[in-house]
């Protein structure tokens, strides 16, 4: 079973979206992503990523034979190519320092064929790192989340805390005033060493366990 | 009318993201973005970004009425909160140093009120490259790609041309030996620079328009 990716040019008509994802249910095949938009008036692009697909050929003959399908590519998943994401939010000096050290890290990675993105949003304000950390949740492919100001708390560690509970995502925080240390599975002094480590935590080929070291009470550097 | 986000928890069981597609359909809604996953066994997670919602609290209504959904929230949209992105591929000094570049003025950007996101893979190689200039017609909310490396052409340069055929995106690339160079809008020999052209090219506070430089031939710098 493999994961693939469909490009789908449809016929821009109500329900076509519920056509092809009842085509896609009655395989008993989950859908990870979909990214939909109108390509011209008249003519609608659908990209779905599917996860464990047993016969795509199948798959791809019944899509096919719908009215509205006008064409469909198949791809390589976007987990294949673009991997998982280290995702940096915060602002200043620190966001840029942090960047650059898990992209140089992800660059050593990718080289001997791994796929790590590093995603960055420079941002500050509570409020507004606090609704990006909540929002994660609803993004696709997040491994790991670098926290890189120099004060954060109140709603942030408590954003940082629900999305935890919700979901398998690993923390990491510059060393800095404020409660969002408390929540970090991993606090580090140095950004350059934090972009490092973020990669580490969900690289395949890289010994290290950050989940470990917080059972440990180990987990500041 | 508004762009939201909807979380939806149902219960996990075939066809379920059929029924609330139809029901988006019916209000002539366009979903954006899907993000769907298995929360825990019998419990699926649906993530939509709609567009152009006219009456959420209807819309919510009818989701509500729907035997296999759970429980529903709203949040602001992942384009209001993340933005629009900058999408950076290569390998080596260049990648690192075109993202810092891009993430400092974003964070000029972001810090006045603005969204832009840095997202980075450090990449190399002909074929993973192309495949993954490629992919970029799948994701959500691309708005410029900076290519930084020290040699593309070949199947980059054809990926290049046939992306920017289907879609509306602006390309940079950093000024290197390959036929690349003559598909980007934009070719930039300082990586910094690049990054940061990057940004102004795709922020609404910034004055330039990198397409208009391209048509007076004025695009090498």
């Amino acid at each position: 079973m493999e994961n693939y990716a469909l490009t789908i040019k449809t016929k821009e008509k109500e329900g076509v979206l519920g056509e092809i994802t009842d085509i896609i249910s009655s395989f008993g095949i989950n859908i990870s992503y979909a990214h939909v938009y109108v390509e011209q008036v008249g003519l609608g692009n659908v990209n779905l990523e599917l996860d464990d697909v047993e016969d795509i050929d199948k798959l791809k003959k019944e899509l096919l034979s719908l009215d509205s399908v006008i064409d469909l590519n198949c791809y390589g998943s976007l987990n294949d190519i673009f991997g998982k994401r280290v995702i940096i939010f915060g602002g200043g000096a620190q966001v840029s320092a942090v960047a650059n050290g898990a992209i140089i890290e992800a660059d050593r990675h990718n080289i001997r064929g791994e796929r790590i993105s590093v995603d960055t949003i420079p941002l500050v304000g509570e409020e507004n790192i606090a609704e990006a950390v909540d929002a994660l949740s609803r993004l696709h492919r997040v491994g790991v989340l670098v926290l890189a100001g120099s004060l954060m708390g109140g709603k942030i560690a408590e954003a940082v805390r629900k999305t935890k509970e919700d979901k398998d995502l690993i923390v990491i925080s510059l060393n800095m005033p404020g409660t969002v240390v408390e929540e970090a599975d991993l606090v580090v002094t140095d950004p350059t060493q934090a972009g490092v480590m973020a990669v580490m935590a969900i690289a395949s080929t890289a010994v290290f366990d950050v989940k470990r070291l917080k059972a440990k009470g180990k987990n500041k550097f």
